[in-house]
């Protein structure tokens, strides 16, 4: 028997439907299987081999009785270890299962390949990439993000990865941030509503809503789960002053982590309390400034000195942290690592809450209007519309 | 001088207005502020004495150029350590603070022995009790709720100690559920809407909108941030079966560490993939079945076993895995720890979506109708609300 080459192979090869709406085309025939103990070998035509083992096999069976036809939702439950091996045939390049209780399963090739133990899911959602000096958020044109996938999933890529993304040249319209912010998914709506106006207002219960300047914070590290990403959209800005300022907060702590390690451990391991009190609120968290994960990556940055609440540290604790707290304030505020723009009306900044520390300069609410209508979004759906729109791409 | 009785300070003490809105007239006056190095220390009159640092005195200043009068927000920024000591002074048998620079601060009595180091704060929220053998949920009447805060507070306050309260005698009313969730906060919308109907339906996208029988599970593991706390209001209930099904998913992961450790370690140290994909969705997120703090106490249960996505996990630990996977399948199962009863039509169920597991029995559809509306809130707006409603108890 000749071995067709692999592109030949994808050319001919018999795709077999799985329940997933993922794309499994693109693999090789199998030209082998062979069941041995508590597994399968299968070896497909360019003489890949992979072991799978029954239990996995059984579990992730696409039939219609194992999954749902309309949900395609796994409906089979591994309750108990497949007790002796099926019966393994090849049809077009594909594997039938016959079990000993007559039940039948069949596996796609390339979607078996996909799955073989080691090998690791391909996501379109990029990795984040810290700001290198003179960092410069990528632009994409109103016109582009609601005209067609391209322009979205360029928005959607960069802020993934930057943390960061400015959209140009749209509309002066009243809600224009909620009907872009819908085209992704739900509001996320917070005590202070789903959607905010930030300007100078009579008795605010927040210091955005006064001209005063906001160092660099993230929001709601009260909560939590902060919000994620945030959309603000300049409606208006003629005030003298007010121009905004980011800073990537990951980048920051890998500096102190770099520069002074011990501040860096302190405010990643010094729980501390968030606050904020209005008559109908009061809503409290504890956590470090800087949040890792078991392997000391950093998940997310908590930055917000109005509503740090009293710092409830033994006595000996607390000098030792302000000092940290300071070095920390003083590396994000570096004019090296931060930016610094006036945003123009028609154009939204969208930043990652959690990574991305934002704030304004003061500005005079004498000398003209400043008006920035605001939201949340949850990552999830980003990611989701993302992988959604590479479906087609 | 003679020394006067506690409850006799507490009637005459001067209060001394601070920016916070939680109530610190309860304790005693100071008789005694000695600033030495880089602290104060405080004696009260019952002899309690606590040192303060300077630091931390500068920080916590309630004046009004260092607080937002009407935001109560922070304004003042720890960038430097006061670099000498204040005069110190009492009045009023509270702290007056006169800096080197000639800013002034003034602090409550009671407000500082609230907050001397090593003193938690007190806090409502009760803390969670696991279900005990025979477990029941707690029953609020629907007039009871939104007639005042007594009702509201004992419903809360059930739900966030045993993660499950029954609300019951409501009104058959469309968007009942809604109204009842406004009160708290807003709803928590995810891509199944905000607020949605269970009952069986053409062409489902999830098992719940289906007649089958739902095992127990979490909702929306495959979320970074799954819903915290659902909702369920039952207007309709005449089908045959259908009945509901709660356990505590901490209490049957403790039975698990208990008797399986290595199982338990399994499940609390293994990511696996959660994944739901429709035409217009795949949220994706990896994830333990059982997330544990870093002192390893449980901190969430993802378990769904209807969108585990496949299992990538090496050769030689996926028969492990599955064996542990059903040891906790079984042990979350067991009749002896689950709670099994029908909702009544005006009955509404609250439970902690990331602590209890929830399912149903299966119903017949053409037996009668089945018609439940959900949503979901945060856990912070809770916890926000038990601690307003208990500003005036």
């Amino acid at each position: 028997m000749t071995t067709a080459t692999p592109f030949e192979a994808r050319q001919t090869r018999v795709i077999w439907p799985m329940s997933e709406l993922t794309d499994h085309s693109g693999g090789h025939s199998l030209v082998d299987a062979l069941t041995s103990g508590a597994r399968v070998t299968l070896t497909w035509e360019d003489r890949q081999q992979a072991h799978f083992p029954l239990s996995w096999l059984r579990d992730h069976c696409p039939c219609t009785e194992c999954r749902h036809t309309a949900t395609r939702e796994r409906l089979y439950i591994p309750l108990e270890l497949p007790d002796s091996a099926p019966e393994a045939r090849l049809e077009d390049g594909n594997l039938e299962l016959a079990w000993a209780d007559g039940h039948i399963s069949r596996f796609d090739a390339g979607w078996l390949r996909q799955r073989r133990p080691g090998q690791e899911s391909v996501d379109p959602v990029p990795a984040r990439r810290p700001w290198a000096e003179g960092f410069q958020p990528a632009r994409v044109a109103h016109a582009d993000f609601v005209g067609g996938a391209a322009g979205e999933r360029a928005w959607l890529t960069a802020l993934l990865r930057d943390g960061l993304v400015l959209l140009e040249d749209g509309p002066l319209a009243d809600e224009e941030v909620s009907r872009l912010a819908e085209r992704i998914g739900p509001l996320r709506a917070t005590n202070f509503g789903a959607r905010f106006d930030v300007r100078s207002k009579p008795n605010p219960n927040n210091a955005a809503y006064t001209a005063i300047g906001l160092p660099l914070h993230t929001d709601l590290p009260n909560w939590r789960q902060p919000p994620d990403i945030q959309l603000l959209y300049c409606l208006e800005n003629d005030a003298e002053g007010g121009e905004s300022t980011f800073t990537d907060g990951f980048a920051a702590a890998e500096a102190l982590r770099e520069r002074s390690p011990e501040a860096f451990r302190l405010l990643s391991e010094t729980p501390i309390d968030f606050r904020f009190q209005d008559e109908e609120h009061d809503i409290v968290w504890r956590a470090p400034i800087l949040t890792l994960d078991h392997d000391g990556q950093l998940l997310e940055v908590r930055f917000n000195n109005w509503i740090r609440d009293s710092l409830r540290l033994p006595l000996d604790q607390a000098d030792a942290w302000y000092r940290a707290y300071r070095e920390f304030w003083n590396l994000v505020h570096d004019p090296r690592h931060r930016l610094e723009f006036s945003l123009l009306p028609g154009q939204m900044i969208a930043f990652d809450n959690r990574r991305v520390l934002h704030g304004r300069n003061a500005f005079n609410p004498n000398s003209g209007r400043r008006h920035l209508q605001g939201t949340y979004l949850d990552l999830d759906l980003l990611e989701s519309r993302l992988r959604v729109l590479a479906r087609s791409a």
